[in-house]
């Protein structure tokens, strides 16, 4: 039998425009001979869906959708993922689609994440009758002669239930996992070795079919791939963009000579390389999706605006975007002249627009309340926060979005102004730690000098007063991410993470307490583009007061 | 027996000072002769936690906090609120304590919240091991002879479970519910309702103890009362604030002769007081539990700004709130008049700091790049935003905090500057539609004219242009909040609200369309104080980019 591997790119809510996408992609997978298509998870709805999914008439709008696809694979048998409604409770689905209609609907055991729970219910939840308590079900189709389980998204990790196959002797001959990964570091390195390991460990081949898209905050990264029965990889797909591919599969011989590729192995620098394509595509996407075209960046000679402009060149083009340069009386002279030449590297327009008529203005206007009282946080904060007035004058007047250049260990330790710094409709960085950020700059000049020398090697600088270094605020960033890392995405006790990371304990105290009292900022955040399994505004969701 | 039930305000994560508020109203309890004292759900660690159950060591250390408490209580039975972790899962419980040491810990079978199933497991979760399926647990304890049913917050749903005791002919002669209850219009009289028809249903008596206090966007109003076996209230605590009240209960005489109260009945006014009290208590928590004192408004002559400075005056004290006000060009004489004369009714400090210098050289900064197109939104949003940095110089030189004053119909509409209106800490109205801002001040005004009336009679207006007036963007308030009310609350389809609201329909597209398209604005809107079951920026959570 042929299977056809559609991994699309769908947009939230869309549903007309991606079931057309679906329809011709079906048409094209059914003249090539496909006797079974696959879309990946929540492939028509797009997905985060939030509470879309209970908007009036959403579900339903979906399930209409069906009609068309299935008439277009009138000859194949179709699995397509949206969400659907029984008994007043939302379910992550799957459709099987013949012969021009619905043939049966699958949902999804058991959500696993938290986006997917805050809406869809699992069907052993108790408020859903029906279902045999605490088990998977088996979804199983006949296609063509072979036994096909159908896994809806993470409900693979039921292995006990996918084992019983094996052992009670209804092995099926091959199982489909329709999925919608979110994208994460190494991520596509892990999921290739536990699918690999998985497909051996129950003697079946396995093939995943995954979507891709950004979605706001979300990266799908695509992830189709399949493995012999062996737990041998037979295809990888593209991550990271659409795909149509036709795979050859027997219930006897599997997918037969298929040459064997090895497992993809994670390393520093595909590491970067992923987390640059998956920011490059939120970018697109987030504009894309929703009809803008053009960006505006602040440039302040570092490496944060260098790295978010070189990314908005590659998702926007170099046409699209304009770097805005707003020096202060604390601004260095290598602020203007690196995002000069940054600017002509890129070949992007780069405007100058200094705060210092503006900054004089408001002090006057403060002074009467202000008086004599000396420099402090306040007129450091005033400097950022009338750049943030600039850029989004620039932007609100000739429709472009600003792209947002705050980083992961800033925004952990709020070192960084709101409504200043934090402005931006999406936060291009703010899942990477600083020295991530080098990693990524190292690989966009991977073939040659893109972004100048001297903004990777100068030390970091808010320059919003005399000269100012972030090292008089903040540890060397490669000890604080380190803390950073342990506090963060290891949860570690601060006495664990002094011990584990060589750090003085009272260091790793302050950076506990930075992180813990600078929650407020990150709930006023534009949406962070996630890289990590800890995004600071998404998966580690504090009080914005804590006393801990 | 005598059971004394204590409404606490506990602080997130404040566990020691909560343990010895506790312990000195254990040790007060235990005095008056208490046998059973009560606490709410997750009073000893406050609530909502969040992820800070995950916090290593956080659930150890509420669980070494009960030995305290129990030292306190050695001669009574102690029911604690607490979150609890077994097998790497986190449970909402309660631990009941007698004898000077800890006797069970009894499990919430179901968290129901969105905030609560985030963090914690239910006990028929299929990963946790060792409880029966789709079950209420019967947590049945015996103090002084009388057996007591005892319930952990919304497992109260559970009234099939609660009524087999009745059956079983098991049926405990006391239900005792602790609960955390989020307050919202209404809650308080339909709660009561509930509570009496469910205690008259089972023929058994119930008490509930609550907690109080303001956590950030959560208030929780407290909510003690106790019904007999009639359904007749018994007791109703106080809300809004800390309360111990002993209450006597005997098996077989129950309450006894206590005087039967009349159940709470909702009115136009009850509304507006109860919305009032909650949000002083917000703004009041919100300052006190992180360390602050002082506020600052921006007074623009509108009913929102006068709203929440009297808001912040009950909370604060007069002293401790500074209005400012920020006239530009655009800004009509009443906006100041009006604001001096509220200032002077509230007895608040108020500033003028006007934005024209700042507005002139913004205006020249960027007019290279502007040249001599058109003024535009681009020119209204620098108003808005240079008034944001205004207000938050003087709240960081002067260590204040900026209160926020959109309001739930201006925030839905997205009508308001992003970095510019929605700037603050804290958004004290934002769960309230305008028309409700104005019955807010009605009952201000209760008592005699606080916010003048030329303010609540004026036509509301953003002045960020010469002559403007919200009418001219906007339906008419009345009309529009009904319009929101229907899209919101009732999830309500176009059609639908067309024809219920007598509403043309392109109005209510057109309305239902700046909902969907503003979510970016709502999504960096500080903290709402919930007033509602449907605040746009918790209970609502809909794709930041939705093509539907």
């Amino acid at each position: 039998m042929k299977i056809a591997l559609c991994q699309i790119n769908p947009t939230v809510g869309d549903v007309s425009n991606n079931r057309d996408k679906m329809t011709e992609m079906v048409a094209a997978a059914s003249s090539k001979g496909a006797d079974l298509v696959l879309f990946g998870e929540l492939s028509l709805s797009g997905a985060p869906l939030g509470d879309l999914v209970f908007h009036p008439d959403f579900c339903d709008k979906c399930f209409s959708a069906l009609a068309d696809i299935a008439e277009a694979g009138k000859e194949c048998v179709t699995l397509v993922g949206l969400p659907v409604m029984a008994q007043d409770e939302a379910f992550n689905a799957v459709a099987m689609l013949g012969g021009g209609e619905v043939k049966e609907v699958f949902m999804k055991a058991m959500p696993s994440s938290r986006q997917e729970r805050m809406v869809f219910s699992g069907i052993d939840s108790p408020e859903f009758e029906g279902a045999d308590d605490g088990e998977m079900p088996a979804y199983t189709i006949s296609v063509d002669g072979v036994d096909i389980l159908v896994v809806v998204g993470d409900d693979m990790r039921f292995t006990d239930t996918l084992e019983c196959f094996g052992r009670n002797g209804e092995k099926p001959d091959l199982i489909v996992n329709l999925t919608a990964k979110r994208f994460a570091h190494q991520i596509i390195e892990e999921d290739a070795e536990n699918y690999s390991s998985l497909a051996a460990a129950l003697s079946t081949p396995i093939i995943v079919c995954g979507i891709t898209g950004g979605c706001v905050d979300t990266v799908f990264h695509g992830g189709s791939m399949a493995f012999d029965a062996e737990g041998r990889m037979v295809f990888k797909g593209k991550n990271f963009e659409e795909d149509l591919v036709m795979l050859d599969f027997d219930a006897r011989e599997g997918f037969g000579r298929v040459p064997r590729q090895s497992l993809p192995v994670s390393s520093k620098s595909s590491k970067a390389r992923h987390a640059y394509k998956a920011m490059v595509m939120a970018v697109r996407d987030y504009f894309g999706k929703n009809g803008f075209k053009r960006a505006t960046i602040g440039l302040s000679g570092g490496i944060d605006s260098a790295v978010v402009a070189a990314i908005a060149v590659d998702a926007l083009g170099a046409q699209c975007v304009r770097g805005v340069m707003m020096p202060s009386r604390f601004s260095s002279e290598g602020s203007i002249t690196d995002s000069i030449r940054l600017a002509a590297s890129l070949g992007i327009e780069c405007v100058e627009l200094s705060i210092e008529k503006m900054f004089s203005a408001s002090l006057e206007t403060l002074a009467p309340l202000f008086g004599e009282s000396p420099f402090t946080v306040a007129e450091e904060n005033i400097q950022s926060r009338l750049r943030g007035v600039l850029l989004m004058a620039v932007a609100n007047k000739f429709d472009t979005l600003v792209l947002n250049t705050t980083n992961k260990s800033e925004s952990a330790m709020g070192y960084g102004t709101l409504y200043g710094d934090t402005n931006g409709a999406l936060s291009v960085l703010g899942d990477l730690y600083k020295t991530e950020v080098y990693e990524v700059a190292e690989y966009i000049n991977r073939n040659g000098e893109v972004i100048p020398e001297t903004i990777i090697n100068k030390a970091p600088s808010a320059e919003l007063r005399e000269g100012q270094r972030d090292s008089d605020s903040l540890p060397p960033y490669d000890k604080l991410d380190v803390v950073l890392y342990a506090l963060i995405e290891e949860n570690m006790s601060v006495m664990d993470c002094a011990a584990e990371c060589g750090v003085a304990i009272d260091t790793v105290m302050w950076v506990d307490r930075m992180l813990k009292i600078n929650e407020y900022k990150r709930h006023q955040l534009p949406p962070v583009v996630s890289l990590s399994r800890m995004t600071l505004t998404k998966d580690r969701t504090m009080p914005v007061i804590v006393k801990y």
